[in-house]
């Protein structure tokens, strides 16, 4: 698609070639051609060249990058509205799951579910996201635990993707929870992952992903997934101390995770390990807030050197969240970053945490991903937390 | 407007006659004529005489009341985004105020716009409050503190009201802080509020509102505020106990206020002399949200037998929130409501605050206001924070 976004008020382009953090550009336009920006310049300074393309003026709007949710479980079936009610009531979220709840009630209703049903309940949530300015975003299986349930997930994601323009990161998370039928034989549970279930796969996923805590896998455990997965050639991204400062987060620096999740219990010399070993820290406080637990600390994560990254973890039990610009009005709120630090979190922080440098910049060879604000500053996404201000999508060039 | 509206998988009424402070009904149907609910039960028990009607199916989604937004202030010009970022820096309410920012710059810019101008700026707001459930808005004028303002700010009321299918119930808020140009002067001021001020509004507005906190009238100008509205026969609303402790809840109690909101600081002394007259904690958790202040303890408020209701308090500098859903949310996991306590205060409880007793409640002789949720629980309003689930609105009767 060849078009030219013009009479931008404020263009974020996390550029810092642009200045400081944000690179904005007051007063800018930017060029797309077959999908990818080929200039980015002044509104008064378009060249010629450009000027036949398919142009849409923003009249002065704030543009961002796409958002790049870099950790969701969009995909599954069932409805768990009633355990949100049984937390506020005092339950615990590991007795819940204790007694079959939680994960584990996902995992049966997505495991009852045909493929066409898991895309008839996933498909609108992830059209929301998009409608919201989420341009890539990563899925992980999970819900499965079996080998056909974890493949018809990955069925589930491939038609969702064919169906929606956005590009779709999917991520292995056998190791979300032990199978329930493995409950007494871990060992062969841990087999079944880093063996025939992986193969099955491997070459359908871009990353294996753990969830390392209290409720889940322990920091043996995931060494050995980690493993399996490097065999395999597959990057790592490890949920760490969600629950409890288990040791996962300093295990993810170790094997040189490509990013590490949650990190709400995490030590301060965890977060230099992680910073050393180039790890992106993915924070999640959807997750606190829906929790009514004590959010991520951003504040600390930035200060510690860290490329961090914020997400939605949409899931239908800790974070039923679907948009990114909540989860910046979050960050900031409750989180400590400052507006400017949590826009690029959300958007070149995501790209990052998925391993992507081919997006959550606006400049020449990068994807023409871009957020079209109903407002003239971006200070206005932390500022109206249920705004709906993405205007307009723009995924490749293309005026969604 | 003649409407069946059938196939409600889950009806909260507010009629304690169907049992528990929400009065759910599974499986209901709603008759509406002319405006006012005529019928209410069982989907399955429908009279021959609606099955005429227009018929509204919902499919098994969740119905409620129109929500009732007590306490806004959603009429204004301006932007202060600016103002979020400085406060996220550090910057002080009270200091952005006494150094002319705040209430003054919206004052400002009120005063400098037009009508139209005005009219052009609050209407897209206020429809997005309709359209997100709102059927019936409190607004407070206060950004003029001149009379000719003040007026212009009724009138803009007034168009809005005559383009969108939204109740609404104007304040008079002329002692919202000090006109600037009277900083020197209060007596003078008080005066103006006082005199031809009011005189000029009277027989426009339901309310007399007072902001009575540090940065705006003590407690006994207030008093003679509310002396004044008394003589012309106007209800009484308080912002009390925001900033600091300063006895504003009590003073409200004591002159048999309708509504006394904020209550952050109130003491436990004070909700019981509020609880004894009588008058309703309208509590507004968006406010603490954006000013990043610890929470309305909407437990205490609700265990104290107070009346509570929540609003959103729409406002330019400490709650650019518009939609009634969120606040909910806000209310359950900031201020440790139960989702039924605060689907409640968003409803009955915001039409109480009103003084509004035709509303609130779905039952014959009640306004055919009804929001239709994309759920099929009113739990999803708690648990999907930023879920957009208001599928459909009705307005006495009417699909908009």
């Amino acid at each position: 698609m060849d078009l030219l976004v013009t009479n931008i008020g404020q263009l974020v382009t996390n550029d810092e070639r642009n200045g400081e953090l944000l690179g904005v550009i007051e007063g800018a336009a930017v060029a797309i051609e077959g999908g990818d920006v080929v200039w980015v310049g002044l509104d008064e300074r378009i060249p010629e060249r450009y000027t036949s393309h398919q142009v849409c003026d923003v009249a002065g709007a704030a543009v961002l990058p796409g958002f790049v949710d870099a950790h969701t479980h969009a995909v599954f079936a069932g409805d768990r509205s009633h355990e949100f009610a049984m937390r506020l009531s005092g339950a615990r979220y590991e007795q819940i799951l204790a007694d079959g709840g939680g994960i584990y009630s996902t995992v049966r209703a997505t495991r009852e579910a045909t493929l066409d049903e898991l895309v008839d309940a996933s498909l609108p949530r992830i059209a929301r996201m998009l409608a919201a300015g989420t341009t890539t975003i990563e899925v992980k299986t999970g819900y499965g635990l079996d080998t056909a349930t974890e493949v018809k997930m990955l069925d589930a994601i491939d038609r969702i993707c064919n169906v929606l323009p956005i590009d779709t990161m999917p991520t292995f998370l056998g190791a979300h929870v032990v199978a329930p039928e493995f409950a007494d034989d871990r060992g062969a549970y841990l087999d079944l992952v880093t063996g025939a279930m992986l193969d099955a796969v491997a070459d359908r996923v871009a990353f294996v992903d753990v969830f390392c805590d209290t409720a889940a896998f322990t920091v043996s455990e995931t060494r050995r997934i980690a493993e399996a997965a490097q065999e395999r050639g597959l990057a790592l991204r490890v949920h760490a101390d969600q629950l409890a400062h288990t040791g996962g987060a300093a295990l993810a620096a170790e094997v040189g995770a490509v990013a590490v999740d949650h990190l709400d219990y995490s030590s301060d010399e965890d977060l230099v390990s992680l910073a050393r070993a180039g790890t992106v820290a993915v924070l999640l406080p959807g997750v606190s807030y829906s929790m009514r637990e004590p959010p991520p600390d951003g504040r600390r994560a930035w200060d510690a050197g860290l490329t961090v990254a914020i997400a939605t973890d949409c899931n239908p039990g800790t974070s039923y969240i679907e948009t990114m610009p909540f989860i910046i009005s979050l960050a900031v709120v409750m989180s400590g970053m400052t507006p400017d630090e949590a826009v690029w979190s959300a958007t070149r922080g995501g790209a990052l945490a998925l391993g992507l440098h081919d997006r959550g910049v606006v400049a020449p060879r990068h994807l023409g991903d871009l957020v079209v604000l109903d407002a003239p500053s971006y200070d206005h996404l932390a500022y109206r937390p249920d705004g709906e201000l993405v205007a307009q999508v723009i995924k490749r060039g293309k005026v969604l």
